[in-house]
Formats: structure tokens, C-alpha cells, sequence
């Protein structure tokens, strides 16, 4: 094999063999492929396309360059991906509750870049917890409590790994083959039986359009099932933030809140319409009614807040988190009510101008390196098609110091729209693809 | 500026700006470029094109990013470029010839690496001769002689020197664009006032079909023009070996066989060919016809002999080359005669196939640290169209071993088609393109 010869297939049209991209995956492990190659390759891919088949076989080739697990339990192993949007803390939600229904939920997540939140940050602003496992510990959290929410060791993907660094500078990050590949290897290497994505379209989200998302949904959904696991895309409407809460703290605050048996809210909604078809797949339920009625239970019982209390302590948080989450939370020193500037009806939410006024505030970052706080954020805030009245709070901002909370005011109006009428509403989940 | 920005512009069809190719040539110079962004903008460039405007600024961007000689001269700085084919030894031909007209040649050339040789090692075939010179023996043989034959510095055109090492690995070097840049960004930091370019095609040639030497030539021409050195292109037929030798000092004393007023052949008549032009270019003749005589009479003078033995003795060879060559030239222990199997007509002869037997004798390189055996190769070969008796001589093998002579033996007979009808001629010249 000549990573060559690879790169000279797919420049001319040619989708290279399994047996080609295995190499060339591996090469990208192990360093035989060149950064030069890799940079090719990822040109090449972007500007003539992978097809349907090497798509398949490059996901495939990149799972295996590194560790895949694989998992002896008494239930189906089940996860849920999104495609990242602000305020999208389904994760802390719906993996208690799958875990609480018999599954098995080993998820491995990331952490935030540019507008969009990262469930690690989210998960680390919780006292003394750690998502950084050693493979046993993880192990010993799934059993446990059903769920673990970690970050990935280099062994996982690592020919993934080594390519998204390379297409972050190389102008190949929209290549729909690659973002397939890179989404699914990593996901695909925790040894998944059945998988669900949750792809988010609008303002808030990385597809600005319908017809973006859609395309990636289908990649992903017919590549995942294609390499053997089932798996069903979910378009999402992300034209406002998901939850009424934006930063770390105060999303944890916020899935407690559900998990406990509080108002769904769209948080609730969609990790119902995102886990039912999922129990379904996993054979835990026969119908999606039926899955829908036993996920509603597991928040009504308190089930699912035990199993995340029970995360949290295998991963080195407090031992009562179900009970005490409102006290060890970290709080922000100021916290500033933002009035209405005038009366009307909310017509339209800036959701990435949303999410950067929470990494303005500290809670994000603008740099790899960047120290994130985990307290501040955005709280309580209107959604779309609500009246309010001149002078009536419209969100809180939680910030560290006075001078960041009025920045993140004018941020803040800046990003909202009101209006006079209000706009006919979307759906929260807009087209279910299956694979 | 940002290469990643850069890349875009060209990934999306659109020709970068002179500025931002200054930018990225300078930053593959100097490092700012990385790797993998070398290999995304080789493999964009080949499969979405610059556009003639682009060729030009990438061209002299290159040209700018190292060392860009000037020259104070009493007569025009010109060179001859060729696209390289089996061989071909017309540069130790034209050389000497057009300084003996009054020009000044600095001729900065390149190592053989394939079935083609290379000029370089050809001129080190000669006892002591080094074409590895500071820019000052440079400059100081170009003004005594008129001419020199060396090897490009670090500092000439250094991002090409990179980029050319990243198409290699990348099944990026058949873009029209970056070998044209590559070409002529090197020929134009000589500091050139007009050149003449031989691009060759067929069997011995690097392009095969006078569709593709055709689209080379006219992008060098229009290219080169356009950055300001007037130059044309001449396709010439490479179906067979330009010289009745192959190989470094069997070359050498074929070119001195011209230069010293023997039959000035194939190998005489394409350097006045090429040579005529440029004379008119540079100011030395006023009709391609005067040019032509001038030429004619430096090899009969012996004037042209004098200027290569000027060069030569600069170099560090014998003092007295023009009288000595055919003692001091390193000779094979072995010399074999290959006799015609069957009476007939040459009918085809695989330039290539023939390269590669001399690079089988030791005459060339598989790899780039091979060390190169000076005096084997093969002389006195047949042309196309000539008449062979059986048993007749149809070539003469010259090697370090019997063995190698053998293998040699049966690699020129599998080269060689004897038939029964002489083929139509083909003109030596087959075309002209100015810039």
C-alpha cells in the first residue's frame, strides 16, 4: 500500500478499497501517513467525495485504528449524539433516564468550542468530578450507574484525532464524508448496539438550514447503520436555545430540574422524543408509546435523578447529588435581571449570538487553552412567541464581576428581537430519518 | 493573512490574490505554512486550476521567495529549459554555443531521477569538475566563460524546493499549474532577459502525446512571458534518443563530438533550433536566419568547443578539455556489441525502456542516494528508419560487468522493433509557441 496511490484514486473519482482506507487509517495512527497526505486526502475527499461505500469504509478504517470496545452487560448498549447547538444539555438528561430503564449509556463527549457548549465543561462544573477515566473506571461507572459521561482517550479513534486537527487548518472541515466519518469512528469505537442523533438546524446550531442538516442526518444515519449499528437521525429545531439556561453550573441546574421531576420544558420533551425510539432499537420497549410512557416514569419516580446521583459519585462528585445538586452547585458573584426594553412579542433569538455572550462571561472558550468558570452563564430566559411587557425581566446574566454582566446585557439585547406578532411556531423536532 | 483562508479561495474556484500567493510562498519559505496545508493547497490547485493570472502570481511568488540573481553584463542573460527526455545533452551543446555568440548563460540545472538523465551529472562526469559552486565562482565562471552549468543553492527559489518534496508524496505533481510555477520560478531567479523552452514528447519524454507537451508549453510560455522574460516554447520529438549516446561521460563525448565540428546530427541541429530564437530575443541577430549561421559557424570555428573547455576548466575539471576530452573521460570495462537478431527496418524505439537500461547499468538513480557509475551507458545506437542487416551492430553496451552488459543486452532488444516498412518521418521540430 502507497498512501499515493490513495490519494491519486479518490483525486481522480475513484473511492478507494476497504482494504486501502484501512491502511491509510491506519497510517494516520501510527504516523506513516504523512501530515503533507493527510492534508491531500482531506482536499481530495471534500472537493470529489468518498460515496456512499468509502464513507462506510473510512468510518470504519478510523474506528479501528484504535481501541473498540466492546461490553459484556445484562442490557443493550445505547447512546444518544448531537451535532452541538447552545443550551443543549440532553445528555445529562437522557442518559439517566435510558440507564434508569435497563440500558447500558458509555458516552464519550466533548468539550466546547466556539458558541456551542461542551457536556465535559458541563459535567466538570460539579465539585470534585472528573470525566478524564481510566478505561477501568469507566467501565466500573457504566455497570454501576448505568451511564458514564467521559472524555475519550487518546486510544479511542486516533486516526480521527490526528485528521480533525489537520482539517481545522487545511480549509476540509466541510467535507460531509469526513464530518460523517469523524462523528461516527469515535462514537462507533464504545461499542454502541444502537445509536440516535440528534442533528440541530437554525440560528443556535452549525447547520444554519434544513436542507444543510437534512444532508448530514442522512450521511449519518445510513453510514452508522450501514457499519452495523442501527441508528436513527432525529432533526431538531435549534432556532432558540434548547433549555432556558446557557453555562455550565447553571445547565447542570437546569437537567436537575427535569430529572427531578420538574416541568420537562423542551429539555424533557426532547430527550423523551430523542430516547424512545432508542429503547425500542435496544429492545426495551416494544412500542414508542410505550417507551415514551416508561422514560416519563423514570422522571416522575426519581429513578433517573438516582442514576445520574450515582454517576456522579463513581466519578469523584458528591455522594447525594440528587438532594444536595442546589447547594454545591457553584453560584456567580453578580447576578443582573435584564429588563425589556419595551413591550411586545419575543420574535427571534440570536442562538449563536446567545452562546458567545456565555463564552464573553467566561463560560466558554475562545482558545483550546482557555480556563473556563464554570458559575456563569445565562438563566430564566423568554422564548420565542412570549409577551412581555416593557421593564419585565427577559433572562438573568450570572457573571464574576460587574463589568463582563453589563457586556453581556447589550450581548444579550443584541440577540433578541421583539416584536409585535408573534411568529407561527416551530416544531421542536422537525423529520426522524432512519438509517 | 491565513493559509486556511487562502485554501478556501482556491477550494471554492476562486484564484487567490497576488498578495495572499506572496503570503503562502513566503510561508512555505519560511515555515509559516505547514505540511498539511502545503498538501490541501497542492491537491486544490491540481483539481480546481489557478486560472492564468494565478499561474503568474504563484510563478513569481516562488521566484521571490529566496535569492533572485541580477547581472551586470556586457551581452544578454538567457537559458534554455527542456522539459528533460533520453538523451538529451543539448544544454552542454547550447551553452558554449550561444556564449561563443555573446551571451551569458547562467544555467542553474538538475540531477537526473527516473529513465531521464540529468544535466548535472552528466557535466560531473568530468574528472574534477564540481557543479556545486558559491554564487561567486558562479558569477565568476558565467563572466569568463560565458556560461555555467550548476546546481541550484538552498536559497533559489526555497518554496519551491518544499512544495516540489510535498507534490511527490501527494499524487499532486500533474497540475499544469504547480509544474509551471515550479519550472519557471527556479529559471526566473537566475535573472534571465529571455528563455527558450524544449518541451519534449513521446515515447522518451515525460509527456507522451503532443496534446498534453502542447498545454505544458503554451502555460510555460504565456506564464513566463507574462512575469516579464520573454520566451518561447518548441515542441520536439522525443521517440527516440535526441543523441546516438546515453548516459554521463558517453554524452559528454557526444556533445563534444558537435562541439569539435564532427556531424552535428540530431543533437547539432535541435540546439541551433533552439538556439536561433533566443539569439534574435537577445539582440545578437536580427532574423532567426542570421542567428542560425552565427551558431553554425561557433561549432565549426571551434569557438564553441573553447567556451565548454573555459567553463569546464572554472569548474574545477582538466585545463585543456577541448584538445584532452577523449583521454581524460572515464571509459567501461566492458563493451559489448549488441547484434541485430533479424534483418529489417527500426521501426519504434521505447525511450523510456532505454533510460531505464541505462539506469540498470549504474548510469542512473532508482532512489535519490544512489551513487552514479559515470562511464556506462550505451553509444553508437541505430535511429528509426534505419536498415539492419542480421548480426549488424545495433548499438554498443558499456558497463562496469559482464553481467550487467547482458541484462543491458536483452533490456535494448526489448526496446527495439525491427519490422519490415520504414515509418513516416517525423520532423524534429513539431512546433513552435510563443508566449
Amino acid at each position: 500500500m502507497d498512501a499515493r496511490r490513495i490519494i491519486l484514486d479518490l483525486r481522480e473519482g475513484r473511492a478507494p478499497s476497504r482494504a486501502a482506507l484501512n491502511w491509510f487509517a491506519q497510517g494516520l495512527a501510527s504516523g506513516a501517513v504523512s501530515d503533507a497526505q493527510a492534508g491531500a486526502f482531506a482536499m481530495a475527499a471534500l472537493l470529489k467525495g468518498l460515496g456512499e461505500e468509502g464513507r462506510v469504509a473510512l468510518t470504519l478504517a478510523m474506528r479501528d485504528s484504535g481501541h473498540v470496545l466492546d461490553w459484556d452487560l445484562p442490557g443493550p448498549v445505547l447512546d444518544k449524539h448531537s451535532t452541538g447547538g447552545v443550551g443543549d444539555c440532553v445528555s445529562l438528561v437522557l442518559a439517566p433516564m435510558l440507564a434508569a430503564c435497563g440500558a447500558y449509556v458509555p458516552m464519550i463527549s466533548g468539550r466546547g468550542l466556539g458558541h456551542s457548549g461542551g457536556t465535559l465543561d458541563k459535567m466538570e462544573a460539579i465539585p470534585g468530578l472528573s470525566t478524564q477515566l481510566s478505561e477501568e473506571a469507566f467501565r466500573a461507572t457504566v455497570g454501576e450507574a448505568g451511564c458514564a459521561i467521559v472524555s475519550a482517550t487518546g486510544d479511542i479513534a486516533p486516526a480521527d484525532k490526528r485528521l480533525y486537527a489537520i482539517r481545522d487548518v487545511t480549509a476540509t472541515v466541510e467535507s460531509l464524508d469526513l464530518i460523517t466519518a469523524s462523528i461516527l469512528s469515535k462514537k462507533l469505537a464504545a461499542g454502541l448496539e444502537a445509536l440516535v442523533l440528534d442533528v440541530k438546524c437554525g440560528s443556535g446550531a452549525f447547520m444554519k438550514t434544513a436542507q444543510e442538516a437534512r444532508a448530514l442526518a442522512q450521511a449519518l444515519a445510513s453510514t452508522a447503520t450501514a457499519a452495523g449499528c442501527p441508528t436513527e437521525a432525529v432533526l431538531t429545531d435549534m432556532n432558540q436555545p434548547l433549555a432556558s439556561s446557557l453555562g455550565n453550573a447553571l445547565e447542570v441546574a437546569e437537567a436537575m430540574r427535569v430529572l427531578t421531576g420538574g416541568d420537562p420544558g423542551r429539555l424533557g420533551q426532547l430527550s423523551i422524543a430523542l430516547g424512545a425510539g432508542l429503547l425500542v432499537q435496544g429492545g426495551l420497549a416494544q412500542t414508542v408509546e410505550q417507551a415514551t410512557t416508561r422514560l416519563e416514569e423514570t422522571l416522575s419516580s426519581g429513578a433517573a435523578a438516582e442514576r445520574f446521583a450515582r454517576m456522579v459519585a463513581c466519578m469523584g462528585g458528591p455522594g447525594d447529588f440528587a438532594e444536595e445538586w442546589q447547594n454545591v452547585l457553584p453560584e456567580a458573584n453578580v447576578i443582573l435581571e435584564v429588563p425589556a426594553p419595551k413591550s411586545g412579542v419575543v420574535t427571534a433569538m440570536d442562538g449563536q449570538a446567545l452562546g458567545f455572550a456565555v463564552v464573553e462571561l467566561g463560560g466558554g472558550r475562545k482558545v483550546e487553552s482557555d480556563q473556563i468558570d464554570p458559575a456563569v452563564g445565562l438563566s430564566d430566559m423568554v422564548r420565542i412567541g412570549e409577551t412581555v411587557e416593557e421593564g419585565q425581566p427577559l433572562a438573568r446574566i450570572h457573571a464574576s464581576r460587574e463589568s463582563t454582566a453589563e457586556e453581556a446585557l447589550r450581548n444579550l439585547l443584541g440577540a433578541l428581537t421583539i416584536g409585535e406578532v408573534a411568529p407561527a411556531p416551530v416544531p421542536l423536532v422537525l423529520e426522524r430519518i432512519r438509517g
